[in-house]
């Protein structure tokens, strides 16, 4: 991992230029409490214990000011250049090495928006005001947001590689899945055999083992980010599964259907079909519109409105959101204009950024039909990541 | 672990009586990219979306504020009697509900000196002031730190029977590990065999595994947290072993020391004996110090003034932290009056705390003999949950 966090450290002193900001400030400590979610990418999987900085700056200085005992094991990952070890406090120095860099503008990981910026905590930013007390960059200080985005959204060669990976273990295992399914088969049956498959891959899952996968059986399902139930798939219902695996630090984030046929039927139904085309013409839709400066909120209206003017209720979520290292990566998403989501879904699509699209819509008697895909956004538009289920599976 | 968690919640609620706080207050979102620390206590082990608050009262109140499609399995978990979900925004119903409590102090999870109690971050803050802003309990905010600090200190009876056992597969471990060492071997490789058997076992690491072993293979290996390096140990050095490992949530920490005699020693140099003998005494001279009400930083002081008095380097980091669903587990501290300890040596030991002891020093060509042992605070004083190495191990 240590050549990625190289190559995204480079890209952040990068993007500092691009954006004008002197110096990025992330400031942890007991990392494993209180982990700032962008340590991954500019420092990796190891721990910071005592109050750490890690200081980049648009002049390309890449400094670690660490406590004594972990130096060695951050000057061995080879991103920073400058590792500064502290014994008993990291006040004097850190104000020292600020000082000296006299930055107009201090980046830090707070956000009202974005949880993925929004790394220090409110403790630790009261210690920062005391550190930088009487100093003039108290006042200085501005969010890391738009650092984070850029940064986070804009997937390197290598970053796009891993996540393809991830994309195609998990519809491999989709399709073991497929040919294991019965009718009579538990939701949370289903859901052990999914993370049976990822197990004997050596796959982490995507989020909580708890609703990794999610399992709708049939219309009395709670469909959201509940566990599986013992609620069991009978035929004439929809299955709906929400699944994601982690392979070599990435994710992936799908969601399938499959229609098990009641006795004497050849086909699904004409509502279920009808509700499968509407989810996969969302899809569709969202995806040609898809273009580098487009707004978040802009896609999710096109998939949105495409499930309500077919006459479906509208789904309370969220189109689609970023996926890379987390299932939820954070930064612009594809979202309405709704409270919970902040200025998230106002933020202009970039070349590199990958999104999940996953509408949705519940049938009534027969079960949930969403689907998700996983696409990148190109110069030329969105490329679909993962193979699209434009068939409903019938079982 | 939903049984804890319910232990926990209803401690929590005497917690807040005894402490005269009438709310406390977890407010989260996204907890997979900012995990609040508290949450595995009282909410279990499951992640959190959308804006969500954990209300527990003086009163006896349970109330759990979250996205509504997570409702359904917030209610499942059995903690919370009143579980409201919400579509757009969480605003509104969660300042209805502050309301309707009417609190003269909200604890919300904010602290300098502990990071187990700063989980809220800067970003949450901010909104948390808006959206009580313009009602009388924005200014009745307090932290939480001596709620989390009584919570996660006091073991149930139940977390102490975790602890013990994740103690006693690590004792077998380091057996096991006796066993399987020669001179000649990496710190690497020792490593290695250690990992492997935690994971037959099927047991996490107790902390990340770039240092979990932490392996010191003679007089010239970086000692702290930097990982095990491609030194080999060799006959007439000290081996030193810094390993816990995590079983059913609940963690061990502890470290040995091996050494190796050269050609023709029947037993190790009497600097080796004598240094071996300092660091044993000082442990056993804090554990005898540790009783209910006592402060961390005088038992601190024994241990260390034992290593200085016996003129040695003074060791620069704390005696003794914590253990339990972390390796760090917060709250007091057996440590010095550093900067860097903030106010956290200066709690009382408390009954139901469990610590570690683990002085240490360094002897110049031979190696770091550091010990760590894992006690619990008991009316009585301390007691040790591992079984002390008062033997130096000879291979």
């Amino acid at each position: 991992m240590s050549e990625l966090v190289q190559e995204k450290v480079a890209q952040a002193i990068q993007i500092l230029q691009e954006k004008g900001v002197d110096l990025w400030l992330t400031f942890v400590r007991e990392t494993m409490l209180t982990p700032d979610p962008i340590l991954p990418l500019i420092f990796g999987e190891g721990d910071l214990t005592w109050h750490s900085a890690l200081l980049l700056s648009r002049t390309g200085e890449r400094i670690a000011i660490v406590g004594h005992y972990e130096a060695e094991a951050v000057q061995r990952l080879g991103s920073y250049t400058e590792v500064i070890p502290y014994h008993q406090g990291i006040s004097e120095v850190l104000r020292e090495r600020i000082a000296a860099l006299d930055p107009h503008r201090i980046a830090i990981n707070t956000s009202l928006n974005d949880p993925l910026a929004d790394g220090l905590t409110h403790g630790m930013y009261r210690q920062l005001l005391d550190i930088l007390a009487d100093t003039p960059y108290a006042t200085r200080l501005t969010s890391s947001e738009e650092i984070i985005h850029a940064l986070v959204g804009r997937k390197t060669v290598g970053e796009l590689a891993r996540i393809r990976a991830a994309i195609e273990v998990t519809e491999e295992i989709f399709i073991e899945t497929f040919n294991f399914l019965c009718p009579g088969q538990s939701e949370q049956e289903i859901a052990r055999f999914m993370q049976q498959r990822a197990a004997a891959r050596n796959l982490e899952l995507a989020w909580s083992a708890t609703n990794c996968p999610a399992v709708n059986a049939g219309p009395d399902s709670p469909v959201g980010h509940s566990g599986p139930t013992e609620l069991c798939i009978q035929r004439g219902q929809i299955l709906h599964i929400d699944f994601g695996v982690r392979k070599a630090g990435f994710c992936s984030d799908l969601q399938r259907v499959v229609y098990f046929l009641a006795e004497g039927e050849t086909q699904p139904p004409p509502e279920v079909r009808h509700g499968f085309e509407v989810v996969v013409e969302a899809i569709q839709k969202a995806a040609r519109a898809m273009k580098p400066g487009v707004l978040g909120y802009e896609v999710d209206a096109i998939a949105r409105s495409t499930v309500t003017q077919a006459g479906y209720p509208e789904y309370m979520y969220g189109t689609g959101h970023q996926l890379g290292r987390r299932a939820h990566d954070g930064g612009g998403i594809l979202a309405p204009l709704w409270e919970r989501y902040g200025d998230s879904p106002k933020k202009p699509l970039e070349i590199g950024q990958v999104y999940t699209l996953e509408p949705g819509l519940m049938l009534p008697g027969r079960g949930y039909i969403g689907l998700e895909e996983d696409v990148v956004v190109t110069a030329e538009g969105a490329e679909f990541l993962s193979r699209p289920q434009t068939e409903l599976i019938c079982l």
